[in-house]
């Protein structure tokens, strides 16, 4: 069979999506063919966008057909590549934005089935109006979609309490490499009969089928949320802190961020609007939520006088609670606006990582050492999720300013933390995942065998390479 | 190469775990190759009982080598047959009964480290030594083993707060089939570095690589817990008090089980040393815990108060609220000899069900009239977990006394029970698996599609067939 022009493509794609689905005006691709931070780039003719799961199903079969690979995209929020084509032109976008449809909220069951095109805070919304929620947040909840969040297994501020988007997955719809249709929407909180199937797709990065649909899990509303910022004398003994409080309020802690020092100067020193309430910058700051369930009990107190044993105990310095939303806000702010003060501060090498929480200290304890041996003059700037072990940590190495950073440099500054993190059993990829970006690190660091069951899984799932890629594999 | 006798077999595994390890005795062996409940007996010429996981991997390889399957077998508390060989005398029992060590508590990392044959109650006591709390809890934990809750994924009743083992499974280390070892027991909160390979092990029931330990999520205790029996009008009603105990606890509620009327009378017609506590037997009870976390706060009076505000909804009887540790004892003992009633009370055709719970009212009544249609005179006893939609459903046909179910009757009654599962999209095994007992059933109800990608994955990790073979797949 003669493989089709590219017009062809478009003429079979535009009979099964109609004029409506189909973009491929040069404009319009280029929100498409491009990551959210600028650093991936690829072409396509054209993207489709499927109205629905019979469309996905049909546009997924049909560029298998023509052994045209699939490049699933949703909100396009993606930090590693994982939702870019390369730069053949082969790889064709399937975007999965028209299919937002909140397809049933389910209080009494506690569920709620959403599209893979849902935005996250709609589906937060659709919740809460149910009264009900949803927990999964992060800083780009506005635009990320639920495909993109289940395909990444995405992370956030809440998994601490909740976990990761794994946990809060009871079904999924997926479309094969071939096509064909998985359909496991069914929302059922206990179901042993057989291999569970849905959870090779959740994380897969698209590689492994096409997520139309999710069946997510809801918890109770929070009735009152209490929140401060805490300054502890240091990274462990912020470890230390969500222990106690822990003690003290148990699984009623849903939130525990940290900001480092250097990370908090940074803050500061660009952006002019915002202060420290402490009047000065801590060696680490803890952005601590509480949260009640019950009808009779409000948490402030007892967390006021929670903090204060902290602080008899020498784990806490000082804290700020607030006592009003706005307050609470202002303190979120501090944590919310760090990553866009690091783009005002210039480059840096970034990771994302985890270690188990009691050995953040002993890492960071080893990163400081060899970045002043190995980059004299960097600065280390450390932020994130204290709670699950999961850090952003930036190397900033003197002198480059705004500009690019060499791959030479980019690749020994990775070579050294994540280095460091497989000495401490760690994670090179905490949140984001692996996409382009990480596809050789991960290769470099996961065990041979992992590796070879990888491969086969792919190959197992997707025979003939369609799916995604060059992303992951 | 000549295949080895079974006697050169004996001595070679006995060259790899010595003499302690090999059981060969013909009394000795019984307890290993018949089930728990003695309804599945098989042959083999040994039991191996490795030591460490060098030794399991050696056994599993070396049997690999000679083409003898392998069984892996924990507590062997399973109720379908999933750890049982069968009567050809080819397969050989790996019992992980030795490898009983905890490995590590953690609690600054809230997270423990079992082998595959530790007791669930002794990491439920390790945790607790070390002020954690492990939730998973059901009916045989004073016998089942990790390794065997983690390759059935186990449920039980806390499922409803704390998630299948599924969700409480941060590592695993396996030995594949080929005796290579995956090594995944680092106990990562948020780890994106590609597949999350050992998902595909857990459920597998034994099929995909012998579970030899893992590391397992710790979690606050409640410094506080009140149990209720409260009696409702109905299944329906019950579901709605939960949610409504949900508005004022929240995630408070860590038990909410339930024992429907014929249950009830029937483990008062069995058990004399029991009576309800509320003089008369009611057409639901459910069995309520709720816990409170917060150092200052007893949830005891809240608790009160929402039962009576649900008494005035009309979505409560009666509620006794143990006001003693010996009281609710008392209260569990009603839901707990349930088993033992059953036994007592004779033959009936077992289920492990689940719907989404708002399905329940409507389920239970379709099965109720078929019953009454198709089998006429029979009882069907409910009772299980409400919160997760999780029942156990017992068909009782009239006459049958103690005797064994023939199985064209019981045949005939799965397929009524199964039947409306399907149509109600429910599970037909929602926590004890499908070991050798509903391999039938499983490819009869689950889709084609689920089918071949289950083959497929077996295909991958298994390619001789030699782990677990005869069992769901």
């Amino acid at each position: 069979m003669q493989p089709m022009t590219d017009a062809e493509l478009l003429t079979g794609l535009e009979r099964i999506v109609g004029h409506a689905g189909l973009v491929t005006d040069a404009d319009d691709l280029q929100t498409y063919l491009v990551d959210w931070r600028g650093a991936f780039r690829g072409r396509s003719p054209c993207v489709v966008r499927p109205a629905n799961v019979a469309e996905a199903c049909a546009v997924v079969a049909f560029l298998h057909q023509q052994g045209r690979p699939v490049v699933p995209q949703g909100g396009n929020t993606g930090l590693c590549g994982g939702a870019t084509p390369d730069e053949s032109g082969r790889q064709i976008v399937v975007s999965l934005t028209r299919m937002d449809r909140i397809r049933r909220v389910d209080p009494d069951d506690n569920l709620l089935v959403a599209e893979a095109g849902c935005i996250l805070t709609n589906v937060q919304d659709a919740a809460e109006a149910a009264g009900r929620l949803f927990p999964l947040s992060l800083a780009a909840e506005g635009s990320a979609r639920i495909g993109g969040l289940v395909s990444t297994n995405a992370g956030g501020t809440a998994v601490l309490r909740y976990g990761m988007m794994r946990e809060l997955v009871l079904g999924l719809e997926v479309v094969l490499p071939s096509g064909e249709l998985f359909e496991g929407l069914r929302g059922l909180r206990k179901d042993n009969t057989g291999y569970d199937l849905k959870q090779v797709f959740i994380g897969a990065e698209g590689t492994l089928g096409l997520v139309t649909a999710a069946t997510l899990k809801l918890f109770p509303r929070p009735r009152e949320v209490v929140t401060a910022l805490v300054a502890t004398p240091d990274m462990g003994t912020a470890v230390k802190l969500l222990r106690f409080i822990q003690s003290e309020a148990g699984d009623n802690v849903t939130t525990f961020e940290i900001i480092g020092e250097t990370a908090f100067r940074m803050l500061l020193d660009h952006t002019p609007e915002l202060s420290s309430p402490f009047g000065h910058v801590p060696a680490c700051a803890a952005l601590v939520e509480v949260a009640s369930f019950w009808r009779d009990f409000s948490p402030r107190e007892a967390f006021e006088g929670c903090l204060a044993r902290a602080a008899e105990a020498g784990l806490a310095l000082e804290a700020v609670v607030a006592s009003s939303e706005a307050q609470a806000e202002a303190l979120w702010r501090l944590r919310e606006q760090i990553p866009e003060a690091e783009k005002r501060a210039g480059a840096a090498v970034k990771h994302d990582i985890s270690v188990t929480p009691a050995r953040i200290p002993a890492f960071l304890a080893a990163i400081d050492a060899r970045v002043a041996a190995e980059l004299p003059g960097s600065t280390v700037i450390v932020f994130g999720h204290l709670g699950d072990g999961s850090l952003h940590l930036n190397v900033a190495p003197p002198g480059l300013g705004r500009g690019p950073i060499p791959r030479g440099l980019r690749d020994q500054v990775w070579a050294l933390v994540h280095g460091e993190i497989a000495a401490f059993e760690g994670s090179i990829s905490a949140e984001h995942g692996i996409g382009q970006l990480k596809r050789d690190e991960l290769w470099r660091y996961r065990p041979a065998l992992d590796r070879r069951l990888m491969t086969g899984l792919k190959r197992l799932i997707d025979p003939d390479g369609t799916m995604n890629p060059g992303k992951v594999i």
